[in-house]
């Protein structure tokens, strides 16, 4: 058991302190004490999730800011609260940082932590610091659903809709493990952006609440997330290639000619967009969401295309070194 | 962004989930979606803590069992709880394992979650897995405090009171540290279980609740974690050596003779404890507590002994590699 070494006998506490300062209704006391006490306005729609990126499995320090990165793990946590249809509350955070981190590197962390709990009205409550070999960030989000959406509410009938970007965060990365730190086109860096900043579709899963019947949020993968909600309504997912082509945005068709891959097999297997994939009727289609398919009855997801008439099954996703055992189940 | 490995495809999540089926009332949804969903009794009081135990900096493998990690990090997370006056509801966990994890080894670590949790009346309700280069656990509990009580409320004239046995789990450590890993008295025993199985202070707490002032739970030293009391109360916490003598256990004496050092400063100094430090006025005291010193006018915290008539300053406290934001600000 070393004794805390870098970090001052950590002065960095009481900046982190006044960083996260909240006068939020739901935090009766933040920072400061063996635990934060939180007064909210409901007892029921309480959705909770944790995340952890994890250096060299998530990310790597050259990739992207600490303020970045901030950001990325914080949105990444939240991501789970807006594919159940909530909105986030509150937030703790455990960082595990190396010897070489000291306190500026943490309040860089902080910062983009805080830019992000901002954008999401959410205020960070407490946390914890440990010494470790390599950095990990820890979110936990305590977040509020009125309508709360599940994975397992799918029904044999309902469109499938896509909500946000996908694909392009999935692009980033590939030019990040290229060795591109600065996009060269305006594509190339909206790519590099949706990596580093992506945003939890808080909005969007607002938007969904009341209406979808089931949804998840595609951070492994829009065709391992599908299989998730396929295996939990016990459904088969089909996903319209011609439509799902359509959703793709010009920047990343652009890209995935410059990386020498498909745009669809970005969209389809590549990770990290955070955007969200739901069912639901199509009267309830909320003005955001684009259709790329449909629930039949079966199982597993499957990809269709009108040229050749044909369906064949979808591989399983992208996949990291880890899984959130809440959302990632089944794997 | 290596792929899985060794874990198969993630076939240990289902016996995750089925490890952690719950019954309890305010788990709607556990294991399974993109977050937990709860239903919870009350709206006020809610506490929520996130602890981490790394690797090398918080525990050897080699010290402890698997099963007994897994019920350690738990009661480590759930302690800042108690020290609220609080009892845990619902927990989430993220594992950060090595490459030589494998999914048997999950499963150990996951039966001492459990078993905590059951003992805490607690549910694990999500989680998350990461791979990384070293274990860490990190605990995440969601708690409910009638009459939270905060490190802030110590005021002139209240007595300082101990719940739960002080040094043992030190002595320990220290054991463990010197390779003895069976203890060959009854005492020492004792002490490698107090560190392997420590156990969060819920009946004290329970008790403390509407009578102590101010409380924090005993996880870097008595005289460390007084500090922290002293510096939110501003006041000066005085500890009657002689009285903490008293409280001290005969298998805490007779250790520290084998170990060759003064049981006191195992007490005031050795970490790991997990015993609560309160103040309130002397007809508050609730029958577990003990008198162990008193709070004056002044600032830091005080030893104070008979035989000398004298107070000395009491150094800092034990320190782990890290700190707990919301419990051990201001260092």
């Amino acid at each position: 058991m070393a004794r805390a070494r870098g970090l001052s006998e950590f002065s960095v506490i009481p900046r982190l302190k006044a960083l996260f300062r909240s006068n939020a209704a739901q935090v009766t006391v933040g920072i400061g004490d063996d635990a934060a006490l939180l007064t909210l306005a409901q007892r029921s729609g309480l959705v909770w999730t944790v995340d952890t990126a994890v250096e060299h499995v998530h990310f790597e320090r050259g990739w992207l800011t600490l303020e970045d990165l901030g950001w990325r793990s914080f949105h990444a946590a939240a991501s789970d609260v807006s594919a159940m249809g909530g909105a986030p509350l509150a937030a703790l955070s455990s960082v595990i940082f190396p010897a070489r981190f000291g306190a500026s590197e943490l309040e860089r962390l902080a910062r983009g932590q805080r830019a992000a709990a901002r954008a999401l009205g959410c205020s960070v409550v407490g946390g914890n610091l440990s010494r470790g070999t390599e950095l990990s960030i820890t979110t936990t989000v305590l977040g509020h659903a009125p309508r709360p959406i599940l994975r397992s509410g799918a029904r044999v009938g309902d469109e499938l809709w896509a909500c946000g970007e996908l694909g392009l965060a999935a692009a980033g990365l590939r030019l990040l493990q290229r060795g591109t730190r600065r996009g060269s086109s305006v594509a190339a860096r909206r790519a590099l952006l949706a990596f580093r900043r992506p945003r939890a579709q808080l909005q969007a899963g607002i938007a969904l609440s009341g209406r979808a019947r089931a949804a998840i949020d595609i951070s492994d993968g829009l065709a391992g997330d599908a299989a998730h909600v396929a295996r939990a309504s016990k459904v088969r997912l089909v996903i319209e290639l011609d439509a799902l082509e359509v959703a793709l945005t010009p920047a990343l068709r652009r890209l995935a000619l410059e990386l020498g891959v498909s745009a669809l097999s970005l969209a389809l297997y590549g990770g990290e967009d955070y955007a969200l994939l739901a069912t639901g009727p199509a009267r309830a289609r909320p003005s955001g969401a684009s259709v790329i398919g449909r629930v039949e009855k079966g199982q597993g997801v499957w990809l269709a295309s009108s040229k050749t008439g044909r369906q064949i099954r979808a591989s399983g996703g992208f996949e990291h070194s880890g899984g959130r055992i809440a959302p990632r189940m089944g794997r």
